[in-house]
């Protein structure tokens, strides 16, 4: 039998959350005066603003600045209970959690663990790819793409030094397109100056994307212009085509093309990451959680999930939401009310998704918009919708703070094309062993 | 026989030089005009800017702001060539550096490879220790930090609770000081912010110094001051007393007494870091190389050294000079005017050390400074050292951005007594094992 974590007792309700993603921390914010204990767990101390991702990856601003620890956000919300803890499954008959610092009761259980790459059961894929769903990964990544530039200066011969140059990006979402985007403007701009010594016209950097269209669930127009913009800029992107395997050298394509690299990344798909212990029929295909349109998990009267994890089906979405940060911010909001009602014997709000719009950048005043305002579709690309976009996302970052240290990086970047943290610190991806020839010179 | 490292060649005099910090980023700026070829080998890809360090370490400042990429700092410098390499061994008699790239041929070759932690030979010191020399052990120690006191809720039993919020600092040098007094800011106004649930009056913060004064080598009054502005903060200062040993929870000194702690952090000595395949008579105690008034390795014609690692022995410097930025920097400007000199046939400049004093930071408002200014001593302790330390470090960091990045958090911690970067993210010293019966529950 299992020990108890220790957590003060306070006699209220226990609402306990696992995951600090958007969908998490908007319910914890909107519980802040409500009479209940809002206990968050998560396997880090910090959230992360996944937006920018990418920007850490490709070296842009400082990975500090996507990522706010949780007790700095709520240190001063009086119901607030942060557990540093990995969960190892659900206890629904006993209504407690059991993690590694031990069982956590609750009298509401709230799943918002977000999901986690999807690499289709290709383990190989997911040994010698690189994913972009944590910011570890990013920083991998970037440690990963200096440290082959600094292999590249010791290679002669031309397959290998490509194979260190040249960049696979798979998948042609947000991610992708904006990764893309932004490794194209760092070899025009940036490498280039760093290492003099090599030749940055012979680095290729090829989108794959699956189907005829990229930014998929975005507007036609925003998928056409951020192709032509990704071309300008001198992406190769290869649509309809899909990824058969990856060796970590060589990429083969389904029509049998093959590409060179040692950087694969991996930005083609996610899948819900559901916690152990719940009813089979409660999870649907893509490991995401049927839910009501109160978020509550089908089958479970305490259990509610909310965010990338929650699956809402409905005649209008048979799919559930997309998952995107938009409708886990507004069900966390939702719920937290929909808790205070449950709490006080109140009938419950339904869950409607207010859709305002999505956006990617692709490079320097470049980047595509839907917006959706006061029920309006507006549709732009270009100058216009890059400053929407620095705006809306400057914004959404938690913290005064890091939203000043990002916006000085934007515009120390923009005057002087001149990115900011090119630093190989921390993990690296190691990269499959050149061939035995070039070996030895190569060793980092 | 090994391969040469892949190199352009220029056809002027290689100028090598092992490692790139203040002596050799200041070596390198020296000979930004010469008519040679510059070519820096260090194992990162970044100098450190190391007297912020301990900043890093009490997460007031980002990693990010005190490293810098050295092709960005050189980018401009046409002469320059950096690799990313370990070097193995010097062969003085071939004129080559053996590397982890390859061979690499000097005209002239200059070590600064600096110092490293001393524990003195203690084997169990250096495994349970955390140390203070790069910034990948002050990211350790602030990810140590804070996953203590995660760790720390979970306990019932006040001795191992104890050992996971109690610190012992072994060294009252200026590193050790420094770390002491940032410690006890962060015990007073921020991490009962962060953790309400711990009691942080029972934290104790212990700094133990081998000799009567702390930060020896600065005048009694800087020494009497700190001590006095270290015990108003609240940090046990134990003077005349060594560490004998540590196992990774009870530190037992030299008359005795035990302290329990899991975080100990040494910076009680280093150590110079020298090359393979010199000389051992070039050698001195305290692996330090000796060497002439021109910063010649004794012994070699082309083989200079400066920084930490050279010892210039002379009457007035019986030890060389002291292992600081301020003697470094200087040799490392010298050197390249005398490297120009030396290629051109004229007589060399002998080093004269112009010390402009010394300076530490105890905590918010409280500082030491004994500066040298046009010849004469000024000492000053309190608001004023504050605010010229300051000053001093702002102007001293490298690159325009890191200083406002760094200034903004300052300026940031003072007004709101919160300082930024509580997150934990990246390496961590693994604790010792708690006791059987409290394990379980402290697994993070």
């Amino acid at each position: 039998m299992a020990e108890y974590a220790r957590i003060e007792e306070t006699g209220k309700p226990k609402v306990v959350i696992i995951g600090g993603g958007f969908a998490g921390l908007e319910l914890v914010k909107s519980l802040s005066n409500a009479n209940v204990q809002v206990i968050l767990i998560d396997k880090q101390n910090y959230h992360t603003f996944q937006p920018l991702m990418y920007q850490v990856a490709t070296a842009g601003i400082e990975a500090d600045s996507i990522i706010h620890p949780f007790r700095k956000i709520f240190g001063s919300q009086q119901n607030f209970y942060f557990r540093l803890a990995e969960v190892e499954r659900i206890k629904p008959e006993l209504k407690v959690v059991e993690t590694s610092i031990g069982l956590i009761r609750y009298d509401y259980l709230v799943i918002a663990t977000g999901a986690t790459t999807n690499y289709f059961g290709d383990e190989q894929m997911a040994d010698k790819a690189i994913a972009m769903k944590s910011v570890e990964d990013a920083i991998t990544l970037r440690n990963t793409i200096l440290g082959n530039f600094e292999k590249a200066l010791q290679i002669d011969d031309q397959a290998q030094l490509n194979s260190l140059m040249d960049y696979v990006i798979v998948g042609g979402g947000a991610t992708g397109v904006e990764l893309a985007g932004a490794l194209c403007e760092l070899r025009n701009h940036v490498f280039p100056k760093d290492y003099p010594e090599l030749d940055f016209k012979s680095m290729d950097i090829h989108l794959i994307q699956s189907g005829g269209e990229l930014l998929k669930g975005m507007s036609a127009e925003a998928s056409q212009k951020s192709l032509q913009f990704l071309q300008e800029l001198g992406v190769d992107v290869i649509l309809h085509r899909r990824v058969k395997s990856y060796d970590g050298y060589t990429v083969t394509l389904d029509n049998g093309d093959t590409l060179i690299t040692r950087t694969l990344i991996w930005a083609a798909g996610v899948t819900g990451n559901p916690v152990n212990g719940l009813k089979p029929e409660s999870i649907l295909r893509g490991n995401r959680l049927l839910v009501d349109e109160h978020n509550r998990v089908a089958g479970y009267d305490q259990i509610f999930a909310i965010g990338d994890i929650a699956a809402m089906v409905t005649p209008e979405n048979p799919q559930g939401h997309p998952m995107l940060a938009q409708p886990a911010m507004q069900q966390g909001t939702l719920l937290g009310k929909n808790l205070v009602k449950l709490a006080q014997g109140q009938p419950l709000e339904p869950f409607v998704y207010h859709d305002q719009g999505a956006m990617a950048t692709i490079g320097r005043n470049k980047a595509v918009a839907d917006l959706i305002l006061f029920k309006k579709g507006m549709k732009t690309q270009g100058f216009l919708a890059w400053l929407i976009w620095m705006f809306i996302h400057l914004v959404s970052i938690v913290g005064f703070r890091n939203r000043l240290v990002v916006m000085m990086n934007w515009c120390w970047s923009y005057f002087t094309y001149d990115s900011g943290n090119r630093l190989i610190i921390g993990r690296k991806q190691e990269n499959a062993p050149l061939a035995e020839t070039l070996q030895r010179k190569t060793v980092l």
